[in-house]
């Protein structure tokens, strides 16, 4: 251990400072998770608070399912075959398997198995919660997310299906988009299932991989998901995924059913009627999306946004939706006990947050303190009855904490982007006129005591 | 399979139904884990939003950070050293642990050692997130938690410790509760620090058990914590837990100290100075408090109140505190690059809300829907304008999503405890003018279009 120590260095050392940091407790984040700076939350609470008020509005009540259900609860519905516990954080407690939840619907059909005697029926209930996903790690991908969620359960009617799409229109306009900003586009998993029966696909297991493929068409373009039907596709890296080998006449079927431009599902021609009665007109019927999760029946929504998104060098990138759900009808009666069939969308609220402060008019005020400069530890009672009055006027302020050269208070102030500083020496006490120093402008002024509040309220 | 189906059951249909009890999914939820209703859930944004406004007057800033770190960048400073990970839920991630956080300030101080270069100093945040402890399932017991944070990172200053306590203090104020509900119990840990040195306890095992021991006087009184920090206690089902094998001469010097009236170590005596330049009273020097977390090094506080927390029976119970803190001047220093003293409070917002909810003055409004009801789809439109006038008025309002009797939608709009609803069939449709059913008075008016807005206005 001692080795290295004093005169030169022998080639050892580079060893033992190896070996130290190694003991060091890491100061990175795993990959999949990051820290948020206060812009982004300040945002973020502000796009919460809009999208609880568009809800509650719609006639939906909040309800909070905890982070962790037994596994065997929420079911294996996630694409992420390869990955442990498919996708989903597991742990063994007292000899029964707990996870992470994926996703919020699946806790809530839980939720409503458990309690279906006591509920409304139909129910309505917002949540808004963060969910895991076991995913790869890998730049870019995350994995943990902030969901908000709205779901009636215990209705076919598409009347419900078609509200979440106006709701979620709405929420967006809410939050400063424009009609020209997004999209809502809607399919049905009764499409997929038609097409899949039309061409004798009956293996369960195939016609995942066959969704599975699908829903790649964003990313891989027909071409890409074609391979991915047939034998299998060689992505950039090499890596082979194989394919669901379906002969090519069941690859055109599909490709040209997918490209329809007018919708003949019942179920989606009836919730376009109650979307003309709405005179709700942005959406697009496209029945190339699929949507990731298993557990779809019926109507399937996305959310995505037509402007475009910068990466932090600038760069346009590509998005994917910000939003989505659709048609379960199953994950209730799963339970054993009740039919309740339901439909819920999900916003991805990272990714809007992420995609809206990219537009210029969303700007939120981020309070930063008056600093209350510290000139002699014996004057605290001076600072702190000035202290008192200024929060008492409701302006965010604070004493700095030290007593330190004046010249580190200001640094400090500058870099906390605080709108002024409060000079308060003996002098400034002596005749009872604190002077204020505007940061943006770098002013000083002596002011009368009575005059401080208004003063500073001009400033910030 | 087919056994026991029709004629009198044989004895193997318990079996049977066993087995398939046994292969639906549980609608149960984990031992430690709750859901959460409506009301509780409003009273509980209510008070984050308190909490939030006076936290950003007192200068803090918003940081969050993921609910996963590296387990090595949190340690392991959790008294409950019998479960799996000492209390904490562990996953192997690619060869590397990760753990779910078990409080805000661990992954606090990762961050600060991270981005050490980038923060003012001092640093001080404040942050909202669930934390995990995976303590042994009980009732009672929760494994998932919600706590509010602020922290000063950054300065030895005592200044800062002492604005907690006054922060505290006006957040508690903000949320409806007044001087005679709470009291802020202050000691430290330098106390106890000490007092091991002079009674010679040198061993860091046997000090942590002889604190863990202490932290136990609000729950066993100084009967079972002096058998703690002897040879160890018997509890009432006749487990034993091994004590610190203290001499009982050391036992008594420790209980001396700890039931004294007034502080003598430095730190809280320039504490206290502090809260009399505040005018702040509301504090209690207790040196019986312990606070459960390791990392503390110096001053410690504890929130405690002072009204009765009673069950869903009615009787009061033993609550605890529900928030607490104090300065932990190693935890970045551990990361071995940078010192930060610091010091912080946490509060913990499950037992704040449970408590606020039983004083009579805090009541929030839950906005339920107006229903409208559906008499023939055809006229869906009818309904749908109706929607929209009462909605962009602001009423929560929405129509009942299924063509089905009356009596049905009423007893639905009773169970959600909607305010009214409107009847809007063929008959009304012709004369333009809606029913409206008052649920309160049952009293029912046709009302012209012009005034509905108003009439519902003068019921929600």
């Amino acid at each position: 251990m001692e080795l290295g120590v004093g005169g030169s260095n022998p080639p050892c050392c580079t060893k033992k400072m190896t070996k130290d940091k190694k003991n060091k407790p890491s100061k990175e984040l795993p990959l999949g998770f990051v820290d948020r700076q206060e812009k982004e939350l300040l945002v973020r609470d502000l796009i919460i608070s809009n999208i609880k008020e568009v809800m509650i509005k719609y006639g939906f009540q909040y309800l909070e399912t905890p982070s962790f259900e037994y596994t065997d609860s929420i079911g294996k519905f996630l694409p992420d075959k390869d990955r442990p516990d498919e996708g989903v954080f597991s742990f063994k407690d007292e000899n029964k398997w707990l996870s992470l939840r994926y996703d919020l619907t699946a806790p809530l059909a839980r939720y409503v198995a458990k309690n279906y005697l006591e509920i409304p029926k139909p129910f309505k209930r917002y949540q808004l919660g963060t969910v895991w996903r076991n995913e790869k790690p890998g730049p870019g991908r995350f994995r943990e997310f902030l969901q908000f969620d709205a779901d009636y359960v215990g209705t076919k009617s598409l009347q419900a299906d078609a509200e979440l799409c106006v709701m979620i229109s709405e929420i967006l306009e809410k939050c400063g988009l424009s009609k020209s900003d997004y999209i809502i586009k809607i399919s049905s998993r009764k499409i997929t299932e038609e097409l899949f029966k039309k061409i004798n696909l009956n293996d369960n297991q195939q016609k995942l991989t066959a969704l599975r493929a699908l829903d790649k068409i964003d990313r891989l373009g027909w071409k890409g998901v074609k391979e991915l039907l047939g034998e299998g596709r060689k992505d950039k890296s090499g890596d082979f995924t194989k394919g669901a080998n379906l002969s090519s006449q069941s690859i055109d079927s599909i490709e040209k059913e997918l490209k329809k431009k007018s919708p003949e599902s019942e179920d989606l021609i009836d919730i376009l009627k109650i979307f003309k009665d709405y005179n709700f007109k942005n959406y697009e019927f496209d029945p190339s999306i699929i949507r990731g999760l298993e557990y779809y029946t019926g109507a399937i929504f996305e959310v995505n946004l037509k402007f475009d998104v910068k990466n932090n060098k600038g760069q346009a990138i590509q998005f994917g939706s910000i939003g989505g759900g659709g048609r379960y009808d199953n994950l209730v009666s799963n339970f054993g006990n009740y039919d309740a069939p339901a439909t819920g969308i999900s916003i991805g609220l990272d990714r809007l947050v992420y995609a809206i402060m990219q537009k210029k008019e969303f700007e939120v005020k981020q309070s930063k303190p008056v600093v209350i400069c510290v000139f002699d530890k014996k004057s605290m009672k001076e600072y702190i009855n000035l202290l008192k009055l200024l929060r008492e006027s409701g302006i965010s302020t604070e004493i700095y904490p030290e007593e330190s050269k004046l010249k580190k208070q200001m640094e400090y102030a500058n870099k906390i982007k605080s709108p002024a500083v409060i000079l308060y020496g003996e002098n400034e006490i002596k005749i009872g006129k604190p002077t204020l120093r505007n940061l943006s402008n770098g002013e000083e002024k002596s002011i009368e005591m009575k005059e401080l509040v208004n003063e500073i309220k001009k400033i910030i």
